[in-house]
């Protein structure tokens, strides 16, 4: 029997079925620097100890977005080894920050299954949760990945599709333990624009671009542990390119995203996400973000953003999808999320 | 109103203007790895803890061109986003090292103004303090830079051209306290010279090259967050060329430096600099020292040392400037700065 | 005098010669975090605080590669500036695991010396030690490499050839104070096969491929502080490729043994190795184990497993050698070490 872990294949899943994801991973003082050498990353949140401290935190936590990737990799040899598309996400909520020291470790439940009509693959739908070594969840979200099936005549499992929000409830977002804006320091952050100042529809060019990098690419991945081949192996593909992973993409718009939203700071919730075509090396990518919605919390002085942040390779800003209602083909990325912001 | 920063142009500065620079950072053990990694950097001091212990210090501080990038960094959305050329520094002084879990933030006072003759144009001169969560002053130093007017037709300012020391005088530079060189062991410095072995004229070849990478340029630059397009986006330049942001040349050159300057262990001030020619990605840097002058201190067993610093993409050592008195077309880099040695 | 290091040549070695290696070097939670950036390591112990806690040790220690790369790092100027080839290795043990915080020093002995007939260039046996702040040996192993002499005229040294083992014998290995696999968590490791489990002979395909880019070996090459002008200097060999330091292979075959060998957790012995082929940018390397011996140690719960470990750039798994005895041309690596893991 080889010894190597050959992934699971559709046949392989059941509903309510709880996987336990290999390898736990503690992160610290070189994730967070190789977290600003990997990406533009100018939230002072992420940046100063001191201004998080202002803020109410003990100091400054890991990237929201790095948590995710920690979490997301975990899962890669149990859940999209043999994927053949990471087809969306929802219902993701960071819960606890994450600082230097913790320990995470991920775990999924199958919460959906349905086999394709092809009969050769299906979709797979679990809720990843991250805990930390208190056993604390600092995050979750629900992913669907299509899968191919091991033997295509293994009977189909009964078509269960979970009922997932669009986007979730404001008043379901977890604002961080402490946290305030009371003492926000505008001209430390960068921007004078709080959360009054935006207006839904509101539509916002962030200007930068950064031309991608094998070398970058495959360091960033790496580092959150994702073994899947075809961004390592330039064998893999017939192209002879390697896929970048879709996390890279989704944490270089969120930087890029800094000049306009610089007081975006924490990214609170994932309500959905599409990697509208693959990225490779040379590509430029900018970004672009559209204000979805906005809501107060309970907390004084912190405000909920809903915002659309979308990655592309070229192209004008703004323009999102074709006449046929698809993605255009210089976009890369469309995701929507909810960030907190001073009032 | 658009919400991204377009930077500053001529007519924004006023002499006296106080500019503070957002997103204060906190550096630590992941700045200190990625420099050795992206640096051949073997200062003793600032590769081991033992070392920096045994000359009187708490530890291996942050190297003196990783502070200085971190302080420039946060001045470039400021200073020099519609910057044409960075046109020289002077009077730059190291007055605190810093540790880590220090947290940097930098601000500038515009010194000196100066429109061009073609009124497109102007130079501003800025005075840069970099200071510590204690408000302390870890470094300063003078830039000046030429910028785009936003407007032709707006008035030109009044010349102030600041007067800018040469050379800072050695009694200025500022000795980090509780340095010692007493017990200070050569063999485990890497080389024998100490202060009393170098003369005024030497010059030094330091033999080593290093072919340079995009992803490695743009780690370093990225982490220093340094927000210049056009290091980073391939599309900026009708060439397609990233050009290299000249802090990455100088960090080079001076790692490449060890190599008969092993002792020179701390830069405590930077008389000038000039970055001659562009640089990108595959060529290959060497460097080249001269010994500009000597001074004694008033820390026994401390020395100063003022080296010229010359880095180049090719051509021999020691080769300075052609006949017109113009730098040479492989010189990349010409610094001037004093370091301290053991006597 | 130049002031720059020439390298030691062939008739600047004595046999009983010991040579403190310069630039002392403090590890820690960059060097980790680089570690798993640069390499896919997944191995529990090396990636989780709280699963080397529960397997008896004070926290993760740096990987054992890394510590051996910064060891062998700092000999690099002194043993192989002109080194023609890099011939062996043999008795590395590791002794002590290295922490955040550690300060790394080597020295070498040079226990043979053997003048080629040739008369230009001979065989030099250096023993290595690396060492913390508290004077520990951490590891130590045997290296000999082909240096060139400066003069060919001079006299030729008795021939000196120490008698080295060919395998490390079982009960020599060191096994970390603490150490104990009684709660080991084989879900978190990522594998279930214990030492039981595999048998003599034995070979596995270790499946997953990484291409190699020049600004990973560099960053590698580069952080564990080698200086050999060939990794680095496009210009240096005349087909203008930067040779990969054969430790970057070494690091990139074992993290890739993780799929098959997850519960190999700790390396504690180097038998041998040999870097058949040079590598290069752009080469994808793949890897494959054999299971070459097995042996109980005094640690309850802890086996000790001998494993050859071959890196290779494409061909057939498990092939290593030609009907004439050398090593195909595929094959980059052939590495015979001990292991650690769970019974």
């Amino acid at each position: 029997m080889a010894k190597t872990n050959p992934g699971r294949f559709f046949e392989d899943y059941a509903v309510g079925q709880l996987i336990e994801h290999a390898v736990p991973r503690t992160v610290g003082a070189g994730e967070r620097a190789l977290y600003h050498a990997l990406y533009p990353a100018r939230h002072a949140l992420y940046s100063s100890d001191a201004f998080a401290q202002a803020s109410g935190l003990p100091g400054s936590p890991l990237d929201d977005l790095a948590a995710f990737h920690v979490v997301f990799g975990k899962t890669v040899p149990d859940v999209s080894l043999n994927a053949v598309a990471n087809l969306g996400y929802a219902e993701g909520r960071w819960l606890k920050p994450v600082y230097a020291g913790d320990t995470l470790q991920s775990a999924s439940e199958v919460i959906g299954l349905k086999q394709n009509s092809n009969g050769k693959t299906g979709v797979v739908y679990v809720r990843t949760r991250g805990s930390n070594q208190r056993g604390e969840v600092v995050m979750e979200y629900v992913r669907w990945v299509m899968v191919r099936k091991r033997d295509i005549d293994a009977p189909a499992p009964d078509t269960v599709v979970p009922e997932l929000a669009k986007v979730i409830d404001p008043a379901d977002l977890v604002i961080p333990e402490g946290l305030n804006f009371a003492n926000y320091d505008f001209a430390a952050a960068g921007e004078d624009h709080r959360w009054g100042d935006y207006e839904i529809g509101e539509t916002i060019d962030h200007v930068d671009g950064v031309t991608l990098e094998e070398a970058e690419h495959m360091m960033a991945t790496r580092l959150w542990q994702n073994t899947a081949k075809v961004h390592f192996d330039a064998t893999f593909r017939p192209d002879g390119q390697r896929l970048i992973y879709g996390g890279h993409i989704i944490s270089l718009a969120r930087a890029l995203s800094f000049n306009g939203l610089a007081n975006a700071q924490m990214i609170v919730g994932l309500n959905g996400g599409a990697h509208a075509n693959p990225a490779f090396s040379g590509l430029t990518v900018k970004a672009w973000s559209e204000v979805l919605d906005k809501a107060e919390t309970d907390v004084p002085g912190v405000g909920a953003i809903r915002l659309r942040l979308v990655a592309t390779k070229g192209g004008e800003p703004f323009a999102l999808r074709g006449d046929d209602g698809k993605y255009l083909p210089d976009v890369l990325l469309d995701l929507d999320y909810w960030a907190l912001m001073p009032l």
